[in-house]
Formats: C-alpha cells, structure tokens, sequence
C-alpha cells in the first residue's frame, strides 16, 4: 500500500492558494527566500522524513527506550534520523541567518513538520523540543547563556527539555516546589523533581539542556515566584564543551501508550545539593517567559494532533479503496462482486469526515503560522497588535479542535480498517494511541476552554474578537458562488448566536451565575472553534468553487471538489452539533455545575 | 486506591429495583432460585474477580501469549483464573440443570459478568466463548454431537471458539470460502483459512471446539449455502477423550492493540486433507443458527464495552476524589489550599458523562438480559413472539451504544487523570484500548445501523417497534414527580420526531433517495439509541426520584440523587446532540451519499 505522506498538492494548496505563502517574501525578513527555495526546503523534508523517520515508526513503538541504572538505550535508527534532521539544518529552520539559522517562515518550517509528524511523531520529539528550548533561550537568555548554549543547541550537538510539570503540580504550576537558591559565582544551586519531561534523557546528543522551572527562595508567592532556569546535563568546560557531570539524574523512564519512542522521564534535580543552574531573563519572570512561547508551542501541538490524524486518513483511504468487502445497495444482490468498501456509504462519511477533521486541522494552524510570520514581520505596531491579540484569541482553538479531532480521525480509521485497524499489524492504531497524549499536553482541552472564556475574549476589550469578525465577514463577503454562498448562510447564524452567547457570557462572568457559566467553558469552546472551523473551512470552499469556475484539469477538478464536500460535510454535519452547546450555555444548564461530588 | 470493581449498591438497584428480578423466580424455570442464591452466585462471581482476575490484568496485558511454532504459551495467572471461573460452575451459569448447569437467569448470569469483565476482560474471553460456543451445540447440535461435546465445555475440560471471519470475508459472510466435503464416514472433511479467531490456540483446556462455518460443495450460492461444523483440535477417541491431533493448525498469532491477554488466531484448516468437521444440524442453515444466537452474542458485547467504562469511570472517580490540583475558581485566590480535582465544573461534567454512559449503558443491557429471560419462560405463544421481536429490534442498540459510550467514557478516564492517564503506571489507558475492539466486532456499527434501518424496524410489521413504544408510554405515565415529569417532557418531543422519521425512511427506502437514507443509517441509529437510552435513564429517574421521596437514608439519598444527576445530565447534555441527526435525516443530506471516490 501506497505510504505517503502528504500529497504535495495538498501542502501548495494551503500555502499558495488558502494562503498566500510567497508574499511572504516581500517582508525584508524573508526576502531572500521565494516559492522556490520554500519547495527545495519542503522536498528535502520529504525526503528525510520518507528515509530516515518513517522507517522505524513501528519499530521504535515497539521497542521503546529502556534504562539500565545507568543508560538509556534506544534503537540506532532514531540517532540516525535525529541526525538527518538536524544535518539538514531543520532545528535552526525559523532561526536567523545570524544564529546559522535558514530564517524561514514558521508558515513554512510548520509544514515541513507535516512529513515528520505523519512519518514519526516520537523520534520527531527530540528535534522539536530543542528547536522549542533554545527559542526560549534566544528570546529570553543573556548574551553569555545564548553564547553558550545556542550554537550547540542550534546544531543538535546539544537538544534541549521543558521541565516544567512536577509530581504534585501540572495543571497548577503556582504550586511547584523546585527551589534554587543564589550561589556565590553567580549561579543558582537547584533541588527538586519533575516528572513528564520528554527527552530528559538519552544519548543522542553530547548534552541535554533542560529550561527548568524553580521558585528562588524568598520570592513572591503563586505563579508570580516562578522563575526559569537552563540546568545542562553536563556543566561547561572553560572551552565551552561538556564536562563535569552536573547533579540532575534519571529517576526513571515512564511508560507512555503512545510516543513511545520518546523517553517522558522523571528526574531529580540537586540530591548531591550540586546541581548548577543558570537564570534566563530575570528572576520571578519564568512563567511570563514560558506563556510568551506558548502560543507557538500549541499551535504546534495541535499540528501534530491534525498530522497524525492526517496519516491515519490516508492511510484508511488507501485501504478503503483496495479492500473489497460485500456490495453496493441495489438490485445486483449476492451474485455480483465484491466492490472496494469505499463504494458503501458509511466508509466514505468516516473518510470525509477524517478529512474534515485533519485538512481542517492543518488548514487551521497553518493559517496560526501566517499570522504569527505576518506578526513578526509587520512593521506597522498597531497591526502587530492586533494580530498578537488575534493569535492570542485564537491559541485555545489552534490546540484544542485539532487534538480533540484529530484522535477522533484515528478512530474513525480504525473503524474504517475493521478488525484489521485494532492490530498492531496495521499501523493505524499506534496513530490512535500517539495522538491521545494531545488533547492534554500543553494544556489540557480543559484548561483551554477557561483559558478562552476566563481570558482571552477580554483582552484588550475583545480587540482579538473584534479582528478575527472583520475577518470571517470580509470572508462571507467574498463567498458569491452558490456552494460557498450556500455554507456562508448555514453559518451566518451561528457565528450571529456566538456573538448574543460571548456578550451573555460577559455578564455571568461577573454575576451569582460564575460558577455555571466556567462549569460549562468547554461547551463554549465547542461552539468558538466550530465556528472558526467552519469559518476556514469555507475559506477552502470559496478557494476551490473558484478554481473550478476556471476550468481546471480533471484531477485538479477532483482535487477541488473534494474541498467542497468536506466543506460542505463539516458546516452541515458537524456545525449543528453545537447548539447542544448553545442551548446549555443559554439556559446556564447547571447540570454538572450542581452535582456533589458524593454523588457520584 | 480502592479498587472496587461493582459497588453492589448499582447491582441492586438495576436488578431489584429497576427490574424486578426477584419476579423472575416465579417461572417455573427458575424457580428454585431466590434472591438469596443471587445474592450467593454474585458474591462467588466477585470474589473469584477479584481475587484471581484482577490480579493479572495489566500483566497479561504486558506479557501476552506467545507461539514459538508449537506450543502458545501465556502466564500461569491465567490457568488459575480459568479453573477458578470454571470450578465455581459458571460455564454452565445459565445451562439447564440436567445439563450439569445452574439454570440461572440470563439477567444474574450478565451481573456476575460485569465482575469478571471489569476485572479482566481478556482472560474472561476463554470461558465466555466456552459458554457461548456450547450454547450453540446446545440449542443446534444432534444429541450425539451434544453427548460427545457439550458435558466437557460445560466444565471447562475442553474449551470454544467461533470461527467465521476469513481473510477476505469478514463483515460479508456470503463469501467464505472453506469447504466441507462429505466423508464415507459421514463427516466432513475441511479446508480453508479464518482470521482473528480468538482462543483459537493455547493450553488452557485438554480439547478446543471450534465452530467453524463453511460451505459443503455444491449447495447454495452466497449465504444461503453456508453450514456450521464441529472441528476439535483433537479428535475424540472410543472413550471420548481426545486422541489423534486434528489437521487444525495455527498459523499465528495476531497482536492486538488491546485484549492482549486473549489469543487472536489465523487457524488453517485442512492443510493436509484430513482436518475431521462434523456438522451441526442442517446442512446450509449455519449462518442461521448463528445469528439465532446473535441477539445474546450483542448484548454480550455492549455489556462488556459498558463495563470496561465502568472499571475506567470508577477508577478516574476514585483518582479525582484524591489527587489535589488547583483551586476552586472564586475570591480565595492563591493563598488557599489546592483542593481535589472532584471540585472543578469540568472533572464534574466529565464523571458525570462517565457515569451516565456506563451506568445507561449497563441498564440497558441488563433490561435486555431481562427481555431474553421473560421471552425463554413465556408461556404465552403471542407474549414470547412480542419479545422477541423486542429483542431484535434493540440489540443494534444494545451492541452498538454502549460500544461507541464505553470507549468515550474510557477517553474520559483518560482525560481525568491528564498526563498520568497516558501512561501504563495507571490502568485506565488499557481499558481504552481494549474497548476498542466492541464498535468492530460481532458487527460493527455500521453494520449495526443497517440493520436497524434495512430490517429490524420492519420485521413483523413493526412489532417490535409497537412493543418498544407501548413500554415508553407506560413509563410516561409513571414519570409524575417533578424530576422525572420534567425528563419526559423534554424526550417526548424526540419520540415524536422519531415517528415522523420511521415513517419518512418507510418511504425514502422504496424511492430514490434509498442509498441516501441507507448512506445516512449511523444518523438514525444515533437518534433511534439516544431515544432508546433516555427512556432507560427516565426509568432510572423514575425509580430514584421515589425513593428519595419515601424517605431513604443519607448515603441512599446520595446514591438516588445521582442517579438523577446522571440521568438529567443525558437527556440535557447527550439527547439534543441528535437534533443534527434528525435534520440530516429530514432533509436527506446527501453529501456522503454524493462524494465520489476519487475526490478523496
């Protein structure tokens, strides 16, 4: 069966066509790249990911990274690939040329990622958190600590951690207990444990440099004590390469059900009382610090969610068209052949909502990576404003709709392969499996529902909201051909609905009803996001309808027309779940709000 | 963390107050039983659970069976467990007495189920294939085939599979492809190849009984020529012990993502020609003997998804009772302590979810249970015709709602528990992965949709759906108190659209618009369950809302009072989700029906 990843149709599509990745190029940031160079960077990913990343993706699931008290192992196949990857420059890809960096657009270095996320997810782990780690350190380090960290990071000679989470305290950061107390040289000695942390140990790389959050003794209490460290697994020598063994050791690896060729370890930070650790920025400052990187960081975990969801379809598609199983309805009956499943009716509502699901995920947070190049680049302050206030509004959305979807994708490709799709044999279900960590890391669904109704609507009184309506209604304006007209009416009341529910929601916020309206944040969540879901999924309706207005070759005909049935199937199949959400949220259904917990 | 697996308060409840078990008693068939004897089969069922099911089930899921070309070999716990189920006498729980069995109701056979199957539900496969398989021989085997057969499976020396899946033919049975000859001997002899056989290879029992569908030569095309044959790994020698070694082989095993502990087979059969099958009852009639048996087969299958919800419902309960995190939102602030995870709007919503998928769908299968054991001691011909018709008509429901609900209440558990849920240190991410199999087999959903709408609903006239609605009004009228009058009033509505849509499909089924409604069948399925689960939950409503009237202790007014919680929270939170369903329907969407093969 065919294996590939993504149909480079699809990416141009997004990238040239939903948006317009070339004039991107006329920002002076990323003037010497063209649509050229972003393919020859694109083909290259491809390449590496199709060698180097899918090769073991089984494999590694299979036989995850063990530790012996000492080391950890794990197949040579993910060294190799780590090195392919990191050879070719990726881990610097939106870095500045400054920094040896190939200074890319996010939009572009995102759907790069696309080939490794659907090839490997868990090898891809190590590159991507060290791309993460030494952002942070660029952003926020001292020039001493960017000197001494960055080159090495840069190149994959050192990959980085976030060490954020600890046993007592994930969702709740303010509650962590890690401590690190000023040092007469200037450093900080730090004591504490952490759990979860991906890629806290291995031997891929000379050193592991883990961003560590610890609360400086003495500070202000909460979330406003917490500050950041870089506590490297080997300190530096006085030439800069890894020396001493610093005291941060492995308490043990944890076993994931899926990423499982990504080491999630638990470490012990200071048990020798010698575990140096070296500021970034200023004190009290680590949380700040981490939020101010955490739009990009969920932009990409709903990315992978989308991507590998994304596998998962194609690879069912394939399936579904070479597997015969019974016959089409009619009056043939049991004496003609079997026909391929995806002639039965049922199999292709689970393949096109799969790609309602995973094109509209990729769809969404790549249009997230345009807005956050388009920031960076604008030069206008009152614009860059407003598209950080978009971003911001759009962040909870960006991670929670693809990594809520993009895992009921798999599943539906599951159901799609039968019994076939339940074995290992097949690789559907270790997509399954991957892709549930998503909808918990980097905030949990939850926690982004709250993060949208408790905060991001009011920011700047709603100037994120009010950009993101000029946008879907200058959108609604475009949509004049009859299918796009069609679904911009469809959704034209629930977008005016969403509108009485966020100024209702204001009001309870501040009212008896409090408790009711933050008990109910998921179900605002759900109609938020499909409304934007839907919003970029006629954007690719209106794109298509057009493309087709101008006659295009056949397989390009089919190309567009399967945009038109997914939009079509996600604005009449999945919008009008959401008035579920609508009629909870307007009648303050206090339901779940009022159970007692003994209840239970 | 306690790990209860049943509180026996919920047992209670659906067998002697939802149901009237005690009734059942007054059969002549059952009655030398009383409440007490199930009490005492029920006690005997959860100690043996928990005491040698239990113990094993994250370790058989670590250490599944392997095949070294001979021999399968699997853990020790395994055996124990086995002999333990079968030495107390459940093999035979509802057989005949004179069959050496306990003549227990279905209903209290079901209940001790739960036990074992939230315990451990792989090891649970071997005796409950054993059962089902000897039920077959039972109802369709000659007496000699009985005599040689049915006492050594009911005592669990030999054990039982079904083998009906082949390689190319899994939902479409019509084209099997193993053939049985007839021999001089009046056997036959075998050949062909099934896939996913489970329990089709270990050293669990002396003997394993496969029923195995094929096709004799010569007979009817399609399904109408497929017939139903005995194949013993062993055949029987003079004294009826197993002798020579059967031509039965494993050709391997296949790994799945959950069930780990239960073999999953490719059995060849025939290699060399002398593989012995003899027939049960009429040639050509084994498909039919076999979905005779499917209705307790489907029941069987939504009980267990629903109790493998359950385990992971109980268990992410307990974790959010004691894992502390976070604050109740309001003016407290950071200073207060954090407060366990119970407390928060969403861990409440996401319980109660739990709760009202898992305890639904256990009533609903119990109910079904119930229906199986009026319909067996009905001594009214028009009675028992009623029931039966019932009966096939909601086992597409009782298979496939709580297969697709115990696998969201399993993601729930997940999600309660955030990052520790994905791990194996926690059980419930193996409870996710072995319900994962319940939407696929015995009929997937899919297939469980069209044969509600292509058949069950016109079987009869629409008997069984008179039946169904007559028993729905009735409980309308009961539903009096405030609580349960106010339930009935939001479902009513939803009854009536569902008449108007039966009588709608009655139409689009003889028109054109066939292959939308048929493409279109999960929409109404969804409507048609959710309908069906509502009135079980109003039942449930019904009953708690007079208790709490009469007057019950604290810790029962708790227990009653969630039974309203969660039955307010369906038809609030779950119910109104089909209105999309219902408009799909009404206006005969046809946007899966349309999209084209090569638009994907």
């Amino acid at each position: 069966m065919a294996d590939q990843l993504i149909p480079r149709r699809e990416l141009r599509f997004q990238l040239y066509e939903m948006l317009d990745a070339s004039a991107l190029c006329d920002f002076p940031r990323f003037s010497e790249h063209s649509v050229e160079t972003f393919e020859a960077v694109l083909d290259t990913a491809e390449k590496i990911a199709e060698e180097t990343f899918l090769n073991h993706n089984a494999k590694a699931d299979q036989n995850e990274p063990t530790f012996d008290g000492k080391k950890v192992s794990m197949l040579d196949e993910v060294k190799t690939a780590f090195n392919a990857y990191r050879d070719a420059g990726f881990i610097a890809g939106h870095f500045d040329f400054e920094d040896g960096g190939m200074q890319l657009p996010s939009l572009i270095t995102n759907a790069c990622a696309g080939y490794f996320l659907t090839a490997n997810p868990s090898t891809t782990a190590y590159p991507f958190l060290t791309a993460a780690a030494a952002n942070v350190i660029r952003h926020f380090g001292s020039a001493e600590l960017q000197a001494q960290f960055l080159p090495d990071m840069l190149t994959g000679r050192f990959t980085g951690t976030m060490a954020l989470t600890e046993p007592h305290a994930g969702s709740s950061l303010a509650d962590i207990t890690s401590s690190a107390t000023p040092a007469e040289d200037g450093s900080y000695r730090l004591k504490g444990s952490k759990l979860y942390i991906s890629g806290g140990e291995h031997e891929l790389s000379n050193n592991i440099v883990h961003l560590v959050l610890a609360k400086i003794p003495g500070g202000p209490t909460g979330v406003k004590g917490i500050s950041l460290f870089v506590v490297p697994k080997y300190r530096l020598d006085e030439n800069g390469e890894p020396g001493t063994r610093n005291d941060v050791s492995l308490a043990g690896l944890i076993h994931k059900m899926g990423y499982r060729g990504t080491t999630s370890t638990a470490l012990t930070f200071g048990d020798n009382g010698d575990c140096h650790a070296y500021l970034v920025g200023e004190p009290h400052q680590g949380l700040r610090y981490m939020f101010m990187m955490m739009n990009e960081a969920r932009i990409g975990v709903g990315y992978g969610a989308a991507m590998i969801g994304y596998r998962g379809y194609r690879y069912s598609l394939d399936y579904a068209k070479e597997r015969t199983q019974g016959r089409k309805a009619g009056p043939q009956g049991n004496t003609s052949k079997q026909c391929a499943i995806i002639e039965h009716g049922d199999v292709k509502r689970m393949l096109l909502a799969q790609k309602a699901y995973t094109e509209g995920g990729m769809a969404l947070c790549l249009y997230g990576s345009y807005l956050v190049d388009c920031m960076a680049c604008a030069d206008d302050d009152e614009e860059k404003a407003t598209l950080g206030q978009l971003i911001d509004l759009l962040t909870p959305v960006f991670k929670a709709w693809p990594s809520e979807f993009g895992p009921k994708a798999n599943d539906l490709a599951i159901q799609v392969l039968g019994g076939a799709g339940y074995t290992r044999e097949y690789p559907v279900e270790q997509c399954w499996r991957d892709n549930r960590l998503n909808p918990i890391h980097e905030g949990t669904n939850g926690i982004q529902a709250l993060d949208l109704l408790g905060r991001k609507l009011w920011q700047q009184n709603g100037q994120g909201l009010d950009a993101l309506m000029k946008r879907v209604k200058a959108d609604f304006a475009r949509a004049t051909m009859p299918q796009s007209r069609a679904l911009s009416s469809r959704l034209l009341p629930y977008i005016d609905q969403l509108d009485t529910l966020i100024r209702q929601s204001a009001e309870d916020l501040r009212s008896e009803k409090q408790s009711i309206a933050l008990t109910n944040a998921s179900c605002f969540l759900n109609i938020f996001s499909a409304c934007v879901v839907s919003w970029i999924w006629l954007r690719q309706a209106i794109v298509a309808e057009a493309a087709l207005a101008e006659g295009s070759a056949e397989h390009d005909a089919d190309f567009y027309n399967g945009k038109l049935a997914a939009a079509t199937y996600y604005i009449h199949w999945e919008l009008p779940l959401v008035k579920r959400d609508i009629d909870i949220i307007s009648t303050s259904d206090a339901t779940c709000e009022q159970v007692a917990p003994d209840y239970f």
